[in-house]
C-alpha cells in the first residue's frame, strides 16, 4: 500500500490519476496544479487541491511539462516524501536537493479521452538509493507489470528513439494523408499495412521488413513521386529518407 | 471459378501464388518465371514453367518488377486471356496492347517466409472495360473482402502515400532503433507506444495523435537532441521534421 500526491493537469498526469485511483494498492491523496480550476476533469479520481498546501504521502509524482519540473520541486522544500518526475528528457538530478528521488516514466504517447491498457505500458525507473528505488518500483508494478530499471543517460536515449521512431513516423502518416485526401481516399486504406509492419518489428526487425522503391533501389519510381510532390519540405524529406533507405543497404537488389 | 496464369519469381508473385492456390474458386494453371530455376519455392502451390510456353487461363497475373512489367507484357502477343499487372506506381496504359487488360494491386509490403491474412488486404483494382473489370473484381473477391476500384491516377497516389507513411515510417524506426543498440536496449521496449499510434490512426487522425517535443514547441528538448545525434543526415532529418510538425501546428501548447 502507498499513499501517493500527484502534481500537474496535462494528459500523462490525467492518465497516471486515473491509474492511481483504479489500484486497490494506491491511496491519490491528491492531485495537485498551481491552479486548481485546471483539475476540474481530475475529480473523479479523488481530491484535489492547488499547490503550496502541505503534502504527506510516500510518494510525489511531478507530471508536468519538462521546463516545470525544477520549479514545482523547488516549492516541495521541506516535503519528506519521496519525489518523482515522469520525464524522458529530463536527468534525475533536477531532483537532487530532495533526500529521496527518482524517476517514474511512462514510455506511452499520451492523448486526452483515450484509453489505455496500463499494465502493458513499460515504465522506466530509476532513484538515488536502493530503499527508495524499491519503493518506486512497486508504486510502477502496481499498475504495468514492464517496470524496466533505466538510468538518466539511456532514458534520454530511449526518449529520443520514441520522438525518432514513434512522433516522427506519426507526422510522416500525417503527411502521406494529405495525398490521400486529395484524392479523396480515406487513411484506412494504409492501416492494414502498418499493422502488419509494427507486427514485423516484434517478430524480424525494421532491417528486414523495409519494402518500397529505395529498398529496391527503383530510381524510376523516386524520381517520378519526386515529380508529384509540390512541397519543397516534404521533397526534402523524401529524397532525404530516400537517400538514408539506400545508403542503409547500399548493394543493389531487385527484392 | 477462374483459371489464372502467374508470372513473377519475388515477393508479390509468392504471397498471391500461394493465396490462388488456397482457394477453391481458382485453378492456378502455372506460375511462370524467365527462369523456371527461379520457381522452386512455388512447387508447393502447383505447376510451374518458364516464361514463352503458351497461356490458356482467364486471366494472367504479372506480378514482376515495375520495370519489367512491359517487356514481359510484350512477350504475351497473341494470348486472349485478361492481363493485369500488380504494380502500385505503373498507369494501366503499359498494357493497352491487349485487348482486355487491367490492374489488380495488393496493397500489403510483403516480405518472404510471413504469413499473411489476405483477406484484410485491400486489393485495388481497374480496367479498360465493364466486362473485364468485373471479372478482375471477381478474382480480387475470392482472395480479399476489401477491393476497392481505384484509377491510375489515384493508385499512384496511394503507393506514394504508403511509400511515406508505411516504407520510410519503417526506417524511421530502424534509425530509432540503432541509438537503442547503443545503450542495449530492446525494440520491443518502443513496440506497445507504436502499436497505441496504430490504434489512434484507426479511431482519431494523424494530426490529433501527434505528441512529442515539436508538437509541443520545446525548443530545448529539440535542441538536446540534435547535440546527442552524431550522424549529420540523422540530425537534418531530425531537424525538418521537427520543423514540419511545428509547421503544421504553428500555435505554441504546452500539451
Amino acid at each position: 500500500m502507498q499513499s501517493v500526491v500527484l502534481i500537474g493537469a496535462g494528459n500523462v498526469a490525467h492518465h497516471l490519476a486515473k491509474a492511481f485511483s483504479a489500484c486497490p494498492h494506491i491511496t491519490l491523496v491528491a492531485t495537485m496544479a498551481r491552479d486548481k480550476k485546471a483539475l476540474v476533469d481530475f475529480e473523479a479520481f479523488g481530491p484535489i487541491a492547488s499547490l503550496g498546501r502541505p503534502i504527506t504521502a510516500d510518494i510525489v509524482v511531478i507530471a508536468v511539462s519538462d521546463n516545470a519540473i525544477a520549479t514545482v520541486s523547488g516549492q516541495l522544500q521541506g516535503t519528506n516524501s519521496i519525489i518523482v518526475h515522469t520525464s524522458g528528457s529530463t536527468p534525475m538530478k533536477v531532483l537532487s536537493q530532495h533526500k529521496n528521488h527518482g524517476v517514474l516514466y511512462p514510455l506511452q504517447s499520451f492523448t486526452k479521452g483515450r484509453e489505455l491498457t496500463y499494465d502493458e505500458i513499460p515504465i522506466c525507473v530509476e532513484s538515488n538509493s536502493t530503499d527508495t528505488l524499491y519503493k518506486i518500483k512497486q508504486l510502477a508494478g502496481y499498475i504495468s507489470s514492464k517496470v524496466v530499471e533505466i538510468d538518466s543517460k539511456k532514458r534520454f536515449k530511449l526518449h529520443m528513439a520514441a520522438v525518432i521512431g514513434n512522433n516522427f513516423t506519426n507526422h510522416m502518416v500525417y503527411l502521406a494523408e494529405q495525398f490521400l485526401q486529395e484524392e479523396k481516399l480515406p487513411l484506412h486504406l494504409l492501416v492494414p499495412l502498418m499493422k502488419e509492419t509494427v507486427e514485423k518489428w516484434e517478430d524480424t526487425s525494421p532491417y528486414d521488413a523495409q519494402t518500397g522503391p529505395a529498398r529496391r533501389w527503383d530510381t524510376d519510381t523516386i524520381k517520378n513521386h519526386l515529380a508529384h510532390i509540390k512541397d519543397s519540405k516534404l521533397r526534402k524529406i523524401y529524397t532525404l529518407l530516400s537517400q538514408s533507405v539506400q545508403e542503409t543497404y547500399r548493394e543493389k537488389d531487385n527484392g
